[in-house]
């Protein structure tokens, strides 16, 4: 028995997320048939976390566990080639037997994509956050940097985790602009259900004066989803690499 | 009876091209509803140029005649709703009566997007040309210069372009990269058809060392498009600004 570990990028447009629903066809479900049609195995693959519906990623992991003599870096394009053209492996590697693409992560970063124009965009309108209101980038940039550190940020979690532990550490947030685009980058050592999401509609709803930047560190004292800004769309938000 | 300017951004992803074939819907038509559901008047909506299937557009113009009463500025909020979101009105306004899209063009711009890496990209797959090889940028950049000015393009032309005079001006022609992306940015008075992909592809050529970037000036003088490169696919084309 050998452990393969994957990187993979996808688009997540055509998708109900990383995991299968009652509703559609997850991620998940794509590779572990290119494996099957491979291996002939029935195999299940573990990712690192899950993505909502309409998430991308250019750094996804996954681990499974094959009794195929495959060579671990040659799984890359054997598997390609069975993937549709909004999946591919990037990387594929043979790892220890007991390495979880989960529970192994240490950090993990994203990043998120606002399209700032009164125009919406056929270009962009599956890979940003369109916004049509005038931001105020200096405001955005100065509520980034309360949310560095260790926080309890049940007030950015989404209803799907009340019940857990909800402190959460960010090494790194900042924002990148150029011509209508504005770009954040967030890594931390793990995100609670749509935290980067609820992040950057906090950022969007400064930039909108909406929510001064600096009373993040009420909002998240307040441990109270209702004080935190706006959930931003899905299409938006890139997993970007996940950290061992 | 006035006469109403529109400035279209769309993604070519989904289309057979600006114009309708027997095969498949063209974004003209889709505007031409539109503007149906807007005006209840049946136009003919008059493209600056025919895109292909799967290229795209952040700054296409049409003009059409109309008797309806709204104001030329008003037609872009008024299309914009009745449109789908790959096609978008960016800009709309009355003109003369005599302005026509097509012949009083007097230059316009594209841009090409290549994705240089050895793994294809889920995330650019419709966006852009894959080139998995390794490309030398700065004989490509040297290529580049040899198209300048004025020249019988007759080598770079598509088919459909043997029969008219095929003499063009190239004012602008630059190469940009960043991470995986090189992209061509190139501005002439007019273009032949499949001339900038025929460019594109030459160019890469000349990046994998199967075309040298010093007989360009040769090819040109050929006039037979056996001897360019090959027309590098659809999806890396923007047609991104036309100039009156």
């Amino acid at each position: 028995m050998r452990n393969i570990k994957l990187t993979i990028e996808y688009d997540g447009t055509n998708y109900v997320g990383w995991q299968k629903q009652i509703n559609g066809i997850g991620i998940q479900t794509k590779i572990e048939e290119a494996i099957f049609n491979t291996t002939n195995e029935r195999v299940n693959l573990t990712g690192s976390g899950r993505t909502d519906s309409g998430v991308h990623a250019r750094g996804q992991v996954a681990n499974f566990r094959t009794n195929s003599s495959i060579p671990g870096e040659k799984f890359k394009d054997a598997l390609n080639i069975k993937l549709p053209w909004d999946i591919a492996i990037v990387e594929s590697e043979e790892v220890d037997l007991d390495f979880h693409s989960r529970y192994d992560a240490v950090a993990k970063e994203y990043s998120y994509l606002i399209y700032n124009n009164s125009n919406r965009s056929p270009l962009y309108r599956n890979y940003s956050c369109h916004v049509p209101y005038v931001l105020n980038f200096k405001e955005m940039e100065k509520g980034c940097k309360y949310f560095l550190g260790t926080h309890d940020f049940l007030s950015f979690a989404g209803s799907k985790n009340i019940l857990e532990d909800t402190c959460r550490t960010i090494n790194n947030i900042d924002l990148e602009k150029w011509k209508d685009c504005i770009k954040l980058n967030i890594e931390g050592n793990g995100f609670l259900y749509n935290m980067v999401r609820i992040i950057a509609g906090t950022l969007i709803d400064i930039g909108r004066g909406k929510i001064q930047a600096e009373d993040i560190p009420k909002i998240i004292d307040y441990k109270d989803r209702k004080f935190a800004g706006h959930t931003a769309a899905a299409e938006g938000l890139y997993l970007e690499k996940v950290y061992y």
